[in-house]
């Protein structure tokens, strides 16, 4: 990376993290400008557009997603490692300091949802990525033999993520220690019931 | 009621809607004089200060959910019929036409979650009596021998929230068609594991 694109990414990390608090709408170039103690056209020269910042700082976010929860996981043996492994790294990063309001996409989410446009095209876009992770993850697993052969992979997928964001709920809204816990529970049951 | 509550009845009810759509903290007095084409000092005289609109919206919102969801299914048997019936109202108040943009506590919860104040804690507040409701009627059902004796009602609430989560994700963001039919097969699933 030259100085130009490191300055970048410097700025985009710093507002992914400012976005996991005051939400992807919240962030705008003036906020920015003002968080980063940096003039509002050196970001526009970056950015050109708030629109824009914030598809980059999905897309930031997408990235380090990527590298941290799902490439790793997918290294991990088919069937219950992989998605034990993926369910671990998410609980991970959901806790990760660089990101102080939690998972940016579980805000954007109820954000975004009645806000078409680009912003929230790039949303469904990574967030449908994200569910194609788990779904092809739990189809391998059916096809090594590893779980019921009539299983539904996106079943699987949206029982999972369910645990996820009840998680998301009862620990960052309700602050309840016991959340992690259960959620686990709540995971094993579903890896048992996907027994073959 | 007298006409100066009506008025404001009617105010809360349009509000609720808006605040469902641009989130809680979009709903500003401004923003609300603009959609109702009132004067912002006619509202100022209702509602005093933007903090105090949104917890008069959230309180508002959290009678209309106990009167359409909550009351009606705790006059069903215990047990699974009345989890079945806090379950389909959920359902039916999140496609509710008065909340164009789904259920407005899902949408507070991460807009609030990172922001203190008292309109946090009343989103908390209301939440955890929603919580409360899951659980007590689920511990009932274990008194009554409905359910397995050692089941946890806070895992079960924890579960059926997720579900409904997911549902809310897969419904609202990814105009998922076949979500409904998933969360319904999550939750006789649910039901079925609590079964003695």
């Amino acid at each position: 990376m030259n100085k130009g694109e490191r300055t970048k990414t410097a700025i985009l990390e710093h507002a992914t993290g400012l976005a996991s608090q005051v939400g992807l709408t919240g962030l705008t170039i003036g906020v920015l400008a003002d968080d980063l103690e940096l003039s509002k056209s050196g970001l526009f020269a970056h950015f050109k557009s708030k629109e824009s910042l914030q598809i980059e700082v999905l897309t930031h976010a997408a990235q380090r997603f990527s590298d941290t929860v799902v490439r790793p996981a997918l290294h991990e043996p088919r069937g219950a490692p992989r998605l034990r492994a993926l369910f671990e790294r998410w609980i991970a990063w959901e806790k990760d300091v660089a990101l102080p309001g939690g998972c940016i996409f579980v805000a954007a989410t109820t954000e975004l949802d009645d806000r078409p446009g680009p912003v929230r095209d790039r949303l469904v876009e990574l967030q449908r990525a994200w569910i194609d992770v788990i779904a092809t993850s739990f189809r391998k697993g059916i096809d090594a033999g590893l779980f019921q052969r009539d299983a539904d992979p996106q079943q699987f997928a949206q029982d999972m993520y369910g645990i996820m964001l009840s998680l998301h709920f009862h620990r960052r809204l309700m602050r309840d220690r016991e959340a992690d816990a259960r959620a686990r529970r709540a995971f094993d049951a579903l890896l048992e019931r996907a027994a073959p």
